[in-house]
C-alpha cells in the first residue's frame, strides 16, 4: 500500500484540509504520477460544490496535472519509471469500444474520470491509466503545462478538428482560463481573433494574448456591427447570451461552438440556421493523440497560459481567488519543484 | 413584349384563376424558358397564404420548373435555344460577391427568387438570369425532374456537403416532398437508412423507396431504444418535435440537420452538445453546381420522385391535395408536353 499526502474537502463546498489516503496495489495498466504542478480549473470548483452530483468525499480536486512516473504497471509499454507526463480531465478510458479504437478515447462511454471517483492532483501522486499519462514533449516549460491538459485541449479541439482554416475569422466569448488560451492558439492558427469579453478592463491584456479586435460581448450595437462577419465562434462561457445575436455574427457557413456548459436552452430555431447554412456544435476536451498535438504546437510557437502560481498548502487562497474572478488567467498550484 | 398565360391567385389564399401577363424586353443576361413540367411545393402554398410576407399578388405559384430555352440574351454564352433546363427556387444571383464567387450562388445575399417579385412556373413561360437555368443531363424523364430543383437538392445539399459518408447510419424524419427524396439518395449513397414518419400507413411505401427501418417519430420508446446509434439525422418537418430525444439517438460526433422550417426553439443547450461532440445545423436548397451533380447522380442511379401528375388547368385541386396531406409524394403540374 502506497500513501499519499494530499488536500480534500470532507463536504459539498467545504474548506481543503491535509489529507492523507491509501492506494491499493498498482494495476498492471496504471502508472503512478509524482505530481509536480497542477492548475486549477472551474470544474474543480462544480466538483467542489457537488453541482454535477457526481462527487464522492473527500474530494481531492486537480485534474491539469503534470508531473513524473514513479512506477507503472507491468503491462505498461510506452512509458518508463522518469518520464514527464501530464494527465488532464481523463485518467483512464475503455480501450475497446469503436470510440476508443476510433481514436476518440475522449467520447468512451466507460471512460475514468481524474477527480471523479478518484483522488485528483492536489496531493503528491495521481494514478492513471497509461493512455492518459500523455508524454511532455522536449523544451516544454512544467510549471505552466499543466492548464493545457484540459482548459487548453478543449478549445483546441474545436479549433483542431471543426474545420478552422487560416484564412478564417474567429470569435472567441469569455477571455478567462480557457478563452486566453483561445486567443494564443488561434493567433498562431493564423487566424483573425475577436474576442468577446464582458469586462473592458481586460482589453490591452487581450490584445497582447493575440486579439486583433475587442468586442463587448453584452453590446447589441456593437454585435450588430459586425453582422454577418465571423466563420467560427468558441463560446467559453457557461452563462446565458443572446445567442440570436452572435448566430447573426455569423458568416453564411459560419458555426457557433460551445464549449462552456451553458445550461439553459439557446432559444435558436431553424431560423437561425437554415438560410445562411450556419451550425451550433459543442465538444468536451479531445482526444489522446490530439492532446499530444497540441503540446507540439505549443512548444514550436511558445504558447503558454498565463498563469498565477500558488504553493498547494494556499489552496483555499487559490479558490476564493478563482471564485472571485480574478484568476488572470489560470491558476497552477505548485506541488514539488 | 411577350404575353403570357398563367395561373395566378388575385390575393392572399386566393384560388388561382387563369392571368395573362406581359413580359418587359429580355435582359442580356436572361433566358425565357417555355415551361413543361412544374412541381407543387409546400413553399407554393406559404407564399400564397403570404405567411412569409413576401407574396405579391397576382401571384404566379411555381418554382420546380423543366423545360425548353426559348429565347436568350446576347451576352448568354453556356446556354442555347432549345436546351433543355430546370430552375428552382432561385432565379438569380449577383454573381459577383464573395459567396457566388466561391461557389454559394444559393447563399448571395442579393439573389432572386423565383416566386418573390417575379411570376413562377404555373404558365407557359418563366425568366430566369442564365446562371440558375440549369441544364438536363441527357436522358432524364422531364416528366418527373422538377421537383430535383427545390425538393430535391434541399435534401441532396447537406447530404453531399455536411460529410454523410456511405458508412453511415442516417435518420430522416418526415417522409414527405423533400423526405422520400432523401431516403432514395441515401440509399444510393450507401447508407444505412432510417425513416421517421408520424404515418404508420406509409410504412410499406418507406421500405420500397429505400429506407431499411421505420421509427414512429413521436414515440418516445422508439427514439430511446435507438439512442446513441446515428450518425446523421436530416429533419424535413416543421413541426415542434421532441430534439432533445432526437439529439439522444445521435451517435459521438452525429448531427441534426434541419431543412424544415422549424420557427419554436429547439429547446436544446450545451448540455445536449458538448459531450458527444455533437451539432445542430441547417440549410436552404444548394448550390449550382451542386445541383449539376445532384441530376447527374440520379441519371446514374434511376432516381426520381415518385409523384403525381395534374394538368396544369387543375392547379387549385393539386394545392387542396397538398394541403391536405394526400400528396403521394410529390405533385406535378404538366404544363406542356
Amino acid at each position: 500500500m502506497t500513501k499519499v499526502s494530499a488536500f480534500a474537502a470532507m463536504e459539498r463546498g467545504g474548506k481543503l484540509e491535509p489529507y492523507e489516503y491509501e492506494l491499493p496495489p498498482l494495476g498492471k495498466e496504471d502508472v503512478d504520477i509524482e505530481v509536480h504542478y497542477c492548475g486549477l480549473c472551474h470544474s474543480d470548483m462544480s466538483m467542489l460544490n457537488n453541482d454535477w452530483r457526481m462527487t464522492s468525499f473527500p474530494f481531492v480536486p486537480g485534474h491539469e496535472v503534470v508531473g513524473i512516473v514513479r512506477a507503472k504497471g507491468d503491462d505498461v509499454r510506452s512509458l518508463e519509471v522518469g518520464d514527464k507526463v501530464g494527465v488532464g480531465w481523463h485518467c483512464g478510458s475503455c480501450m475497446q469500444c469503436h470510440q476508443c479504437l476510433g481514436g476518440d478515447q475522449h467520447l468512451c462511454g466507460d471512460s475514468q474520470y481524474t477527480i471523479v471517483g478518484h483522488h485528483g492532483g492536489f496531493g503528491e501522486s495521481i494514478r492513471a491509466h497509461w493512455s492518459w499519462a500523455i508524454p511532455l514533449p522536449d523544451g516544454i516549460d512544467m510549471s505552466k503545462a499543466g492548464p493545457l491538459f484540459c482548459g487548453g485541449i478543449t478549445v483546441f479541439n474545436p479549433i483542431a478538428t471543426a474545420g478552422v482554416h487560416p484564412t478564417h475569422r474567429v470569435g472567441v466569448i469569455g477571455i478567462g482560463g480557457l478563452g486566453h488560451l483561445a486567443l494564443k492558439f488561434l493567433n498562431k492558427w493564423g487566424c483573425e481573433v475577436v474576442a468577446f469579453s464582458s469586462n473592458p478592463k481586460k482589453e490591452q491584456q487581450i490584445l497582447d494574448m493575440g486579439a486583433h479586435r475587442v468586442i463587448h460581448s453584452k453590446d447589441p450595437k456593437a454585435l450588430k456591427a459586425i453582422r454577418g462577419q465571423l466563420d467560427f465562434i468558441i463560446n467559453t462561457t457557461n452563462v446565458a447570451l443572446d445567442w440570436n445575436a452572435f448566430m447573426k455574427t455569423l458568416a453564411p457557413k459560419g458555426t457557433l461552438h460551445h464549449v462552456g456548459m451553458v445550461v439553459e436552452p439557446f432559444g435558436i430555431s431553424a431560423l437561425d440556421l437554415v438560410g445562411g447554412e450556419k451550425s451550433v456544435s459543442g465538444s468536451p476536451v479531445g482526444s489522446r493523440v490530439l492532446v499530444s498535438k497540441m503540446l507540439e504546437f505549443c512548444v514550436r510557437h511558445d504558447i503558454y497560459p498565463t498563469v498565477e502560481e500558488f504553493p498547494l498548502e494556499q489552496c483555499n487562497e487559490a479558490f476564493e481567488h478563482l471564485e472571485q474572478g480574478k484568476a488572470r488567467y489560470r491558476i497552477v498550484m505548485k506541488v514539488k519543484d
